[in-house]
Parts: structure tokens; C-alpha cells; sequence
């Protein structure tokens, strides 16, 4: 079904499709050092959350074959500057962390050289395995929710920004969920919020539905209130770039307009998240730090200037969705609904 | 301080900017027939609801001085005709109306012919000179409102859409009560949703600042909650171009959306609007037929294509925002905060 891989590991070189030219153009970029990986995050050549920890854990196995000899300090000073690309995602730091931690492990009963290269390759393709296999188990949490809450009439979904293979590589979190139940006969359409100013929606999401050949719509984030006010969607779902103890969740901007409205409709607004999404060093969304990208990406559109000369902008690239807002969370270890940070620590922690 | 005049009456001829091409490219439109005002209506080369009205009654003038001699079922036709440019827009039928009234009046009395095209070309003028005392009018009973609510300190406000001179000729609606607001020196910074799929706040109400040299950033209409969380927006105005018996309003798509937000944060959302976008032959919001346009424009944006070439779109151009998300309706027979329809009713037919 995927006629577009996102991420090919080969030969060494890490394999990129170049999003931000989607769906128009497919261009491929060859990634061989830390630096091209730093640039290929940081200026958005993939994004989503998961895609760019994986990004993230082949770049530092690129860091390990081009220096088969190092000091542990170098490493760490590696995987600093790699999590510098993108502040706010936390998918980032956490794989950057856990590759380290890895290595550190490896070597203290073995030494350097291409046995270690190795095994940090196998480390990032075992990842990029069990990303997909979460992902189904989530994709089935929704699947049994969505039954319980709406028997088996084919619902009309809705979602913002890509959450699909594209952002994910081997399955979708958010749009991996609406599209395996639209495997299961149960989705009539979806509505794709074009997600401005990046248009990941527009571009992506719907370059995804139209691969899977789901019937679907395009909107804009103002017709928010239009959708639901119609009754034209049954259930939202998005997916995170960050969750904190207490359920709070920062993702693309626009996310929490649209819980806020799902809200005062009273439409079920759900998250679709990898534990590895959850920072539960934070206690509310409040302590998120919410990048603010530069101002061209919306003084224009699609290369096009739109606003005056002289005009400013203002572009945080997330916002924060109170955990008050969200029907519940979906991750592969079950779904939080109890956002109490004693529960949500225990289910994703696994305790 | 005005650079751009969008409609002026010169030499039997309607000139018109076309709004569609700002803030890139001063195009004028010589229009001499009421087909090309249909066609200046329906395809967007003006618009915003009070510019609308004045473009129909030039239009029905030009409708006149093409037709020296008529039967009063042909002049009913014109209005009718002219009326299908943009049916979601009360004040085109309200002008429209108004100005075979005042024909017919006028033929109770006199003849057809000259003197019957100029009766009808200054009642067009008047008008326009009536809506520049009217919106200062509203400005000032928003500049106490503010003052009322917030004191002496300077303000961030907030706006949707385009409601300025561009919107409405002389003096705008919600953008002309910021702009007068400013004038005072009670304005710190304006944020200005860039409306997409038309992007009338990112083009004319960007330029329109820019213009009348006010601090201002464009956002995304994806940025509301962002921007009330953090507590950058102190208040709200929009324009309107339909407000019914029990104060509902349908406005440019986003609004309804905007207003949710502001009522979650518990920022002041006001609707600035004249009388004449009252229609109160309506009872509530539920009556109202929102006008869908063309799939296109959210398809692609600036004239390029966002999205993959089998995808649909769903562009609803207005919502409507229920009239208990609005701190007050000003119009220029007073501030209306309570929305029971008699006491509306009272108001705006000045009872």
C-alpha cells in the first residue's frame, strides 16, 4: 500500500524522501554524516515525531562509522548538537539518549571498532520494527474504542497535520489508527485539516488518503467550528509531539484550537502517541518550551509571498492541549482516560 | 493616510481595485455594465460586506443609464440577477432592495430618464458618506467599551478576515474601530488571522496595517489557542456580514471557530457591523445557507497546488458563531449585549 518509503536504510547511507516537496515532487536525499542528518531535521526534509527518531538514531550510526575510533565525551557532545535540530521534539532527545546508552552499554564488554558500528545498526532497524508493531496495537485500541462508543456505523473522522507512514515509516500513529479502521470497512470519510503554514495536511496527509484510496476532504483550520456545528465529523484523532505527567500534549499548532472546539461540540478528541512521546520529567504543559519557527514559513505560502513587505508574523510551530480536552490517549502499552499522573506514569511505564 | 481608494464613481464608470491581486499588484477594473458587476462580485475582486453593498448599488445604477427606458419587472430582474453574485452577503440584497425602493418611489412621482439616473447615482453617494459616519460611530462606542473594560493601558487585539477601508470604502467595520482605537494611542500590537483559503488577513489586513503604520503580526488561523494561552490578546473584533433576530452572526469562516477560543480563555469577542447586515426576518444562526466555494481555493494557495491532484476539498466560506460566544454586537445605533430579539429588534430598527 506505501508506494513511498520516507526512510531507506542502504549501503550505508540513510535515504530520505524530501517531504517538504510533497506530493508535487519526489526527491530523494543521500544522508552519510551527522551534519547532513542535523540539516535534514532541522530544516524539514521528514519531520513527525517517530520519523525523526529514527532519523535521529541512523544519524548518530552514521556518527559511529565515521569515527570508529572515539572518545565517550565526543559521542555525548555528537548527540548534543544532533538534538539541537529540533528543540520540541521529543522523540529526538529520546532516541539520540537511548542509542548512547546503548553504546556505553556495548562497550564496557567490548571495543570499538565495526562490531560496534553493527550493532548500533541493528539497534536503530530493531527500532524502526517495533515502531510498527506498536503501532498496530494502538490502531486496535481505537479500533475496540470506537466500536464501544459508536457500534459499527462508518464514522466520519477528522485530523491535523500527518501522522501517517510518511511521518512514521513503517505505520501511521493518528492516521495509522483512521486508516486501519477504514480496513476494517468502518471509515465513510475523513476531513484532513491542511495544517498551516506547513500544509502537512493538505500536502501529506492527503497524499496519504489518496494512496490508500480513503475518501477524504480537505479543509482549512477555520472551518473548525463549521465541521462540527454540520455534525460532519464523529471523532478526532492527532498525534503528539510531546505528553507530560498529566496528560497535557503539545502538537502542531492548530491541535489545541481544534480540541478547544471538539470540546464545546462535545465530538471525542483523541491522541495517538508512542510512549516514547511521553517526557514524564514534566508535570504540566505549561513547563513545554514551544519553538517558534521562522516568520517566512508565514508571511508565504508554497513559495509565495502573501503579506506585505514590512508585515511580521508570529509562528510557534506547536501549541498545548490541556489533557481536559482529550477523550484519551492511545499508547501501545493501552489507553490513558485517568489522567491522574500516578495512572499515567504506571501505564506508560508499564508498571 | 488611505493609499488605495477600492471603489471610486468616476465619468459613469465604477473603478474598482481588484482586491484578489493586493498586496502584490495594483490592478484597477473599469466596470460599465451590471454584468460586470455580477461578475466583479461573484468572482471576488471586491469584497466585504458594506464594499459589496456600494459595488450593487453603482451596479444598479450603471443597470439605469443602460436602460433609460424600462418596465418595472426588468429592473426587479436586474436586482434579482445581481443578487445570485454572492448569496450568503445580506447587505447586496439589502442595497439592492433598497435601491428599487427608492426608484419606485421616485417613478410614483417623475418620469424615466436623466434626472431618474442622477436621483439614483446620489442616493448611491449619499450612502457611502451615511456608512463613514456610521463606523465612526461604532468606533467610539468600542473605544468606551475598551476603555470601560481595560482602562488607560494599551491593548493587543486581535482580528479575522478584513474589515478595513478595503472591506468598506470610507472606513472599516472591526479593523476601522482598531485603527481608531489606535488613533488614541491605546493600541500596543494587532495580530491578524491570515484567513485562509483567501488569505484576506495575511493580504489586505497586513497591508492595511502596514499602511496605517500599526505594530502587527500575521498568524494562522491553526495559532488561536497558542496565542490566548499565552495571554497575548486582550480582545477580539470582527465584522459580520449577517447577524439574525438573536444576535447569531455568520461571518468569514475562522470567526466561529476564533470565537470558541476566546470564550474557553475568556477573551472578549466582539462583532462590529451595521445595521444593515441585520437581517432580521431570520431567527437564528440555523437558518442561515452558508455559501460553499470553489474546491480550488483550498486546494492550492497563492495559485500554486498544495494537494495531490485526486483530492477534495470542503470550503465552506462563512460560519456562524452563536450569539452567546459574543461579548457585544456593535452597530451604529448602539452596543447590543443583550441578545433577547426584542431588545435586538429594538436597537436596530432604533425603537
Amino acid at each position: 500500500m506505501n508506494k513511498v518509503e520516507p526512510l531507506v536504510w542502504k549501503n550505508n547511507t540513510l535515504i530520505l524522501i524530501d517531504q517538504r516537496e510533497l506530493p508535487g515532487k519526489e526527491i530523494f536525499h543521500d544522508i552519510k554524516t551527522l551534519k547532513e542528518t542535523h540539516e535534514a531535521i532541522n530544516v524539514m526534509i521528514v519531520r513527525g515525531a517517530p520519523l525523526i527518531g529514527f532519523t535521529a538514531l541512523f544519524g548518530m550510526v552514521l556518527w559511529l562509522k565515521n569515527h570508529p575510533h572515539f572518545q565517550q565525551q565526543e559521542l555525548k557532545d555528537a548527540g548534543s548538537f544532533l538534538k539541537t535540530a529540533r528543540p520540541t521534539a521529543v522523540n529526538l532527545a529520546y532516541e539520540v539518549d537511548r542509542l548512547i546508552l546503548k553504546v556505553e552499554e556495548f562497550l564496557e564488554k567490548n571495543d570499538q571498532g565495526p562490531a560496534l558500528f553493527e550493532f548500533a545498526e541493528n539497534f536503530a532497524k530493531a527500532q524502526m520494527e517495533k515502531l510498527y508493531q506498536d503501532n498496530l496495537s494502538m490502531a486496535k485500541l481505537a479500533a475496540i474504542e470506537l466500536e464501544d462508543k459508536f457500534g459499527d456505523r462508518k464514522l466520519n473522522l477528522m485530523t491535523l497535520c500527518n501522522t501517517g507512514f510518511l511521518a512514521c515509516g513503517p505505520m501511521g500513529t493518528a492516521l495509522g489508527a483512521i486508516e486501519y479502521y477504514h480496513s476494517l470497512g468502518r471509515v465513510s470519510h475523513v476531513y484532513a485539516s491542511e495544517t498551516r503554514p506547513y500544509l502537512q495536511g493538505g500536502r501529506l496527509t492527503a497524499y496519504e488518503l489518496s494512496v490508500s484510496q480513503i475518501p477524504h476532504s480537505v479543509t482549512v483550520e477555520g472551518a473548525f467550528s463549521y465541521l462540527m456545528r454540520e455534525k460532519l465529523v464523529d471523532a478526532i484523532f492527532i498525534g503528539a509531539d510531546r505528553i507530560v505527567s498529566n496528560g497535557d500534549t503539545a502538537n502542531k499548532v492548530g491541535s489545541s484550537t481544534l480540541a478547544i472546539v471538539a470540546k464545546h461540540y462535545g465530538v471525542p478528541f483523541y491522541v495517538v502517541a508512542p510512549t516514547s512521546s511521553f517526557d514524564l520529567s514534566s508535570g504540566t504543559g505549561y513547563e513545554i518550551d514551544i519553538e517558534l519557527r521562522p516568520e517566512e514559513e508565514v508571511l508565504g505560502a508554497m513559495g509565495m509571498r502573501i503579506c506585505p513587505e514590512k508585515s511580521k508574523a508570529l509562528n510557534p510551530s506547536f501549541d498545548v492541549t490541556s489533557s481536559s480536552l482529550i477523550e484519551g490517549i492511545f499508547c501501545e502499552k493501552g489507553l490513558i482516560k485517568d489522567y491522574d499522573p500516578k495512572n499515567v506514569h504506571k501505564i506508560v511505564k508499564g508498571e
